[in-house]
């Protein structure tokens, strides 16, 4: 990462053809540089802070008007990096817009990196690491639930309790250790190890509690991957098809949204059910059969679920029960289709079968049953409806293998007292789940994985 | 078109994971709308003009906060559409932009319909169609050439010509009535004719000037369609990867720009060269051996250059000669590639059946002759370097269409005052021009073909 007093300028809106294209710069310099090719009523270095004015962009080299603009001034320290921000809007084609970053590039800013801009918020105290990862998450939402999610994170809710707890046990090796200088008893290690043992116990729960949520939160951030399978012609195309039609789209239909980048996705009560490789469903017709039960288990078993389909027009074939094989001990649906053929299949047969996984009966040409097992899913994954609207879930896989390393840490620092260790020993544990869940919110983290992480970000934001 | 009254709301940004995103509304309603979601400071209903606000969207109905905003207020007449427009910037993701647009049309906005925005400025008159629609072109530019263009006619530099031509017209047709009115000597109509003649040449001159130019203007803002057709193996493909690469790329390599958008186009010297169908320029190997020479004129006729590859190692075929025959009488380019290998092509030869077209050699591997390639393509369409700053290159269909309209109705005025017709009928025919060149600036355009217009513009503008 290069200086951190550089001003940098990125575009900030997507690349295409839009109405509105913006360049944002921020640093000591934005305004001045800003103003250096701004041409309007007013001089952008004397304007008030948060106001925005009409100009054109002109080459000062040689006087050529290369756009008409909308620059919003906002000063430091009430903007997004706690720097000095100019966003330069501009009439949004693609030649002028980069024709518009190159020209404040030539006049001082450098090219921000990706996520620069968010880093510096963090950087500058604005956010913590948590909120900076719930902007990205924001972006990159594919449902209203995980929307609420990342707003509740980018609204501090993890961090707090997170610092909560971090506050728990610091105060905790700071009263064992206030025990430890002022005795005033003989039992000072007892007490000390008592007094560890429950509080770190009381930390390990409410991680554990949060963990608990944490497959739900990654279901709702990144959706179920779901594969489709069954013999040929049972209906999985169909299925797809229902599922993709009834259901509403992730993105409303609401005219200039691209349908291509969301297509994979179907949105079941504010699931984002992900449908693994879309070619790769129709092919799975003889998965087992060009596999072998155990291979295509194991390919099976990188999806959160499989619907397995089966034809309720034909009894149960060798092929089927090599697909329940293949099943076993995923979770699944079994899905009886075709109820409006005559009954071959042995519902019983399949129930057994299936044992505690759900079976649902459909004839998926009239969109029957597409409901129930819409049902089933929610059920089999939140047991039922879905409440994101003050909970805190955890959908980042960096935070759940932090707070597992804390679990284990605390874990540890419970063995050690059990075993009688010295007190300060059972302290490096305790201090080490601290400095873990700081990691969540940045606070104790190294700057190279600081800056891997935003370089994840997408560039001008 | 819907009522022009309607607070209108649309995303204004392109779709797609970025790092701002746009919702605009326009109309009496727009800050009331913005404020009934809004949650900040400040109440947007009372804020300054021109000031940006930060605070969040919360859903009024459950209270739950959607997104941390920007929001813009900019109250009428000093917008872009001369109404109040509110501009609510968000953190860029899909799910969330379209979330905030539903929240504003389910508070009372409508959603806008492409160019709606645009067609208000006209409206309202901000400004008028010419520069209107050089939003738009700006918007689509592919160099900067065909930017300044487009900025030269958003700056009203065309309007401003167009409406002097209305004025001499008008005044001229004014000054005939006043000596029809008031005639101090007998040869009225003598002297209104010679009037007439006089001042139609002059506006006809003018326009034919800006119609020399618009071949120029054309190729500038869409760029030349152009053909590679050769033999197999003469090096075709190589023709067109050195363009690729050895060109400056139409949008230069910033990170985050995608080249896919582009990729179809080279820019020579500032003329965005469109290659016409690339995957169709591999199969014109056999093009003229499939489709017979005069269908393949044919269907070569729709491009604007056709680059013919011949290979300096063989010596002219019959198909190289059909080649010629295909190209007869369209804007060519011959070039004998391959000058490493031993010299078997007559090349006096293929200067003659190229006659006044351009013969350039080359050998592709070695990316010479590229250069000489770029200058024969720039002198065949601008004699050279283009001059951009201050021309008015006529660049639309549409007013090239209704600039040889004005001529046509100008000389059938001449044609009428040669023939000695009474002076009210030519009169018609002057009065038919100026109607003709108010289409252009939209005076005395339909409002039918207004719509229609406006229609063609992308959402959110």
């Amino acid at each position: 990462m290069e200086n951190e007093k550089d001003t940098i300028a990125a575009i900030s809106t997507p690349i295409g053809e839009g109405a509105i294209a913006i360049v944002r710069l921020s640093g000591d310099e934005a305004v001045s540089i800003a103003n250096q090719v701004f041409h309007g009523a007013d001089h952008l270095e004397s304007v008030d802070t948060h106001t925005i004015h009409y100009g054109k962009i002109v080459e000062p080299i040689n006087q050529q008007t290369i756009e008409e603009v909308m620059v919003t001034v906002m000063r430091a320290p009430k903007t997004f990096t706690k720097e000095d921000v100019v966003e330069i809007n501009c009439h949004g084609g693609l030649a002028s817009v980069n024709r518009l970053l190159e020209l404040v590039l030539s006049r001082g800013a450098r090219l921000a990196e990706p996520g620069e801009f968010t880093k510096r918020a963090f950087l500058n105290g604005r956010i913590d690491l948590s909120q900076a990862e719930a902007v990205m998450d924001l972006i990159r939402s594919k449902t209203d639930k995980a929307m609420d999610i990342a707003m509740n994170q980018l609204d501090g809710k993890l961090s707090k309790f997170v610092n909560q707890l971090r506050q728990e046990l610091i105060e905790t090796v700071a009263h064992v250790e206030v025990n430890i200088d002022y005795p005033e008893y003989d039992d000072v290690e007892e007490m000390s190890h008592d007094l560890l043992k429950e509080r770190t116990k009381y930390v390990s729960n409410e991680v554990e509690r949060l963990l608990q949520m944490s497959r739900q939160g990654k279901i709702l951030r990144e959706g179920i991957a779901t594969a489709i399978i069954g013999r040929p012609n049972v209906g999985k195309s169909s299925l797809l098809n229902s599922l993709v039609q009834e259901t509403k789209a992730i993105v409303t239909d609401i005219p200039g949204t691209t349908r291509d980048v969301i297509e994979e996705y179907v949105n079941i009560r504010g699931i984002p059910l992900r449908l693994v490789d879309t070619a790769g469903i129709r092919e799975t017709e003889d998965i087992v059969e060009q596999m072998g039960v155990e291979r295509s288990h194991q390919a099976l078993k990188q999806s959160d679920l499989v619907l397995l389909v089966l034809n309720y027009g034909e009894s149960l074939s060798e092929e089927d029960r090599k697909l329940f094989e293949a099943v076993e001990g995923l979770e699944y649906i079994v899905i009886v289709n075709k109820t409006d053929l005559e009954g071959k299949l042995d519902i019983e047969e399949v129930k057994r079968l299936a044992g505690e996984q759900k079976v649902i009966t459909t004839t998926l040409i009239e969109d029957e049953g597409i409901k129930e097992l819409e049902e089933a899913i929610a059920d089999t994954f939140f047991e039922g409806e879905i409440e994101s609207g003050d909970l805190t879930y955890i959908s980042n896989v960096r935070h759940i293998q932090l707070l597992e390393d804390t679990l284990k840490a605390l874990a540890d620092a419970r063995q050690a007292i059990d075993e009688d260790m010295p007190i300060d020993l059972v302290q490096i544990d305790v201090t080490r789940a601290w400095e873990l869940l700081g990691e969540i919110v940045g606070d104790t983290l190294q700057d190279s994985l600081i800056d891997q992480l935003f370089s994840q970000f997408c560039l001008g934001k």
